[in-house]
Formats: structure tokens, C-alpha cells, sequence
């Protein structure tokens, strides 16, 4: 079975331009079929500000109404996904900008509103595997932003997270899959407060003591559950990493050498 | 040969959303391979506007400095072309948004400063015809909106006419191509004033003699010079038909029932 490597790099990362051409270059260097998705960051909010918008959060995940989508649209699908294309092609990766709705590849369904009215914000139905394989065999590069469809002609705001974990479970009967997470963090921390206390390895059975004692917590979680049910799913291996990592991550996959891996057992 | 159709749609018909979503509809029931190139509208200059940016215009083409180019982007990219691929894809139709970035679809070059800096505008210099053709064959439906390139990290604005006829060009060894041109009047005019006064038909030899009377002037001349270079390439036919004659066209696609036919001779 071949190997495909899944990226994903967080809001933070793009935030960063730096940081952000430097994953870039590591992931360009991925050998085996690949696809990168990619979080939002601050420049939606920045750029509702400046539209007269006021930027709505609950429990840490942003509030999409109407306008907001729209400008999320622009900057997610059109400014940064774009950006990230132009770059990898320049260095020769044959990237392909995509929303969920672009070949209909990530079929979603507006949030039900329970304690809080989440606007347009997207959970995965389906992810079109698929289409998502002739892509790759064309020899192209997926990269996603954060926004699915529901195919009724509305766009969703829907976790990068989720997306990567979805698309590798996805995947997972036809290629060797492995999900990298480049965050802005070493990895999964054993004390919040101490960047360097990195656990190296957890399994599903470590996963459920560190929630019982409380290590791991808020938004670590769904992070880890996404991450859990993929390997479930089959997805081979799962790395939480910071993003200055994955130079050291490609030169030696299985080495352990930073951040978090996640195994079944 | 199989058949190719690559619909354009103009800038006055993206601003028109009614019209926009009807012409949508007829291009969804076109049978056989297709391309959709889209026009810019009005909305990145209101949008630059409410940035606080001044759009500037040089002999009626955008000055896209950098700024405008961030605007132009998201606008294009991010929000008409994502518009039209969910459309499309309500209706079945599995569409795909591009810009010349994606896949290294269109290769560009910066247009050189002569009488008047352009800033980020585009001149082709490549379709890459081979990746188009697999995704052709994969059965999705191409949607470019008017961004191209350099390779070298640089997007670049790009005229859509432009686009539909090199793409044309490029396809026409493994299809027989049309190319339809959708806009606001009904054709090419006889005269100006009076939008009833269509062409029915212009080959290479007449369009010389229109060209010498000067009854085609003026923006026409950039759009038939294209059209005419498309054919004498091997492009079977083009029209230019106002967006509502989309529908009738597909019925009826050799009787000339409305709009302007060019051919070679």
C-alpha cells in the first residue's frame, strides 16, 4: 500500500509568514502522495474589522452569520488558501486550492443549534474519497481550507481539525495514511505551562487516563478525539507537532524525534 | 472527436445576480466536456471601496497595484468563483474553481510598463493543456476565475476573454472546441445605439472590413481579435450572445437563433 501524508497546519502557523513558508518547504519535501489543509487565523477577523464587522466568538470557535461567512469565504478560500498555492507551486508542488464545495468533495451539514447558535458552521457528512483519489493520481496536491458545503448552495465554516482527520479515515483503505497537526505548541503538553513538558506517545488506553486526571483538557480535546477516531478508522499514525518540526519530522518519520505521537496501542 | 464547450461569462452578468444564476442553469444543461471562465464584476472595486482603497482604471482596464491585487483575490477567488462552483454543484453539476494557479493551470507574465503601469496584470503565456485534459477526464467541470501566475509566487490579473480563448486554443487538438461569449448585448453591433442591430455572422475576411469602417471598435477589437486568433488555432466556432440566449443556444446550437457566429470563413 502507498504512503499518504496528511497535513495540517493551524491558524496560528498562518499567522505566522514566516513559519508558515517554512512548514511549506518541509511539506514540499514529503515524499508519496499528499494533501494540506489548512486553519483560518486572525486575518478573517482583521479583515471584518476593517469590512465595519464585529468578529463573535462562543467557547473559543468563531460565530458565523451571514457576513461573516462571506468575508470568511474571501480570506479562507480566496487570499490565504490561494497564497499558500502560488507558493508551493513555486517551489514545484503541484497544489490545488480547494473548498468542501470544489468537486464536492467534503459534504457537510449546518450545526444544529443547541446552546449556542453557531451560525453557518459546518459538520462533515461525507468526504468524496472518490474523486479526492483521481485527484491525487492525477498527480495533484489538495489543499483544503476550512470550508465545506452542504449542496444546497451554502457554504460552511468547518474545523481544520476535523477535516484532516475525516479525509485521512477516508483514505484509510487506500493508502497508508498518516496525519501530521503542526501547531504552534512542541506537542501535547504534560503541564500547560511548561512548553517542553511534551508527552512523547499515547495510545487509546493512555488517552482515557489523561483525561480522567485532567492533563489533557479544553481544546486539546477534540483535537485528540478527531484524532483517535481516525486511527480507529485506520489511519496508521498521528503526529502532533509543532510546526518548526516537520523538517525533522520528514527526516526521520518514525523516529520519535519531537512532538506527540498518537498509536492505537 | 468529442465535443468541447468553454462558456465566458462577462462582469455584467456576475453583477447581475438573477441573470448570473439563469445563465448558471443553461450552462449546467450543456452536454459534453465544458469549461466555465468567469468576468470580475463590479464587486472588487465596492469592495476596495469599503476598504478605503481607490479603484483606478487606465483606458478602462483595472491599475492593480497591491492592495488591489489582496481585494481582487479574495473577490475572484474567494468569493464569485467559490459563488458559482456551489451553484453549480446544487444543480448537479461538479464543478471545479481555479484559478491559474491551481494545478499551474495558466502561466503568466507581468505585462510590461509601456505608456501606462498595469501593476499585477497578466499576459499568458501557457495553458497547461495536459492537466486540464485529466481533469476533463476525471468528469469534473473546470471554473477559472480571471487569475493567472508567474510561477514565481506573483498572481497576476488577467483578462477572461483572454483566458476562454487560449484555453480554447490549447484544447483544440483533443476536442472540438466552441467557445460562447456571454455578456450584456446581443451580440456584436452594427451600430452602437441600437442594441437590436446584431451581426448575425463575421468571418476572418469580414472582420477585416468592419474593422476598416469602424463599426467594431473600441473593447470589441480586443475580444474578436482573441476570438479570430482562437480560431486560426482550431477552434471550431465561437459566439457572442447576450447571457439570457445561453438557453436557446443549447437547443439549438448550429441555427444561429440569436447572437453573433464567428468563423473562419
Amino acid at each position: 500500500v502507498n504512503r499518504l501524508t496528511i497535513v495540517k497546519i493551524g491558524g496560528e502557523v498562518i499567522d505566522a509568514p514566516r513559519q508558515l513558508s517554512k512548514c511549506l518547504q518541509s511539506f514540499v519535501a514529503i515524499s508519496g502522495k499528499k494533501i494540506l489543509v489548512h486553519g483560518g487565523g486572525k486575518t478573517a477577523s482583521q479583515m471584518s474589522v476593517r469590512l465595519g464587522l464585529t468578529p463573535k466568538f462562543a467557547q473559543g470557535r468563531r460565530i458565523t452569520d451571514a457576513e461573516t461567512l462571506m468575508v470568511v469565504q474571501m480570506v479562507y478560500a480566496g487570499l490565504l488558501n490561494k497564497n499558500i498555492v502560488a507558493e508551493l507551486q513555486m517551489s514545484g508542488c503541484n497544489a490545488l486550492g480547494m473548498t468542501g464545495a470544489d468537486a464536492n468533495m467534503i459534504l457537510a451539514e449546518k450545526r444544529a443549534v443547541k446552546d449556542v447558535d453557531y451560525g453557518f458552521a459546518g459538520d462533515i457528512k461525507e468526504i468524496n474519497s472518490a474523486m479526492l483519489l483521481k485527484i491525487l493520481k492525477a498527480g495533484l496536491v489538495p489543499v483544503f481550507c476550512p470550508l465545506t458545503h452542504d449542496g444546497r448552495n451554502q457554504f460552511l465554516n468547518t474545523n481544520a481539525d476535523t477535516i484532516a482527520a475525516r479525509m485521512g479515515s477516508a483514505l484509510a483503505d487506500s493508502y497508508a495514511v498518516e496525519v501530521i497537526f503542526c501547531f504552534g505548541k512542541k506537542g501535547v503538553l504534560e503541564n500547560e505551562a511548561d512548553g517542553n513538558s511534551v508527552i512523547a506517545g499515547i495510545t487509546k488506553k493512555s488517552y482515557q487516563l489523561l483525561l480522567q486526571k485532567g492533563i489533557i483538557k479544553d481544546g486539546m480535546i477534540p483535537k485528540l478525539d478527531n484524532a483517535f477516531q481516525a486511527l480507529s478508522n485506520g489511519v496508521k499514525k498521528i503526529y502532533i507537532i509543532h510546526a518548526d518540526a516537520l523538517e525533522k519530522l520528514n527526516q526521520k518519520i518514525a523516529g520519535g524525534t519531537s512532538g506527540t505521537v498518537l498509536t492505537l496501542d
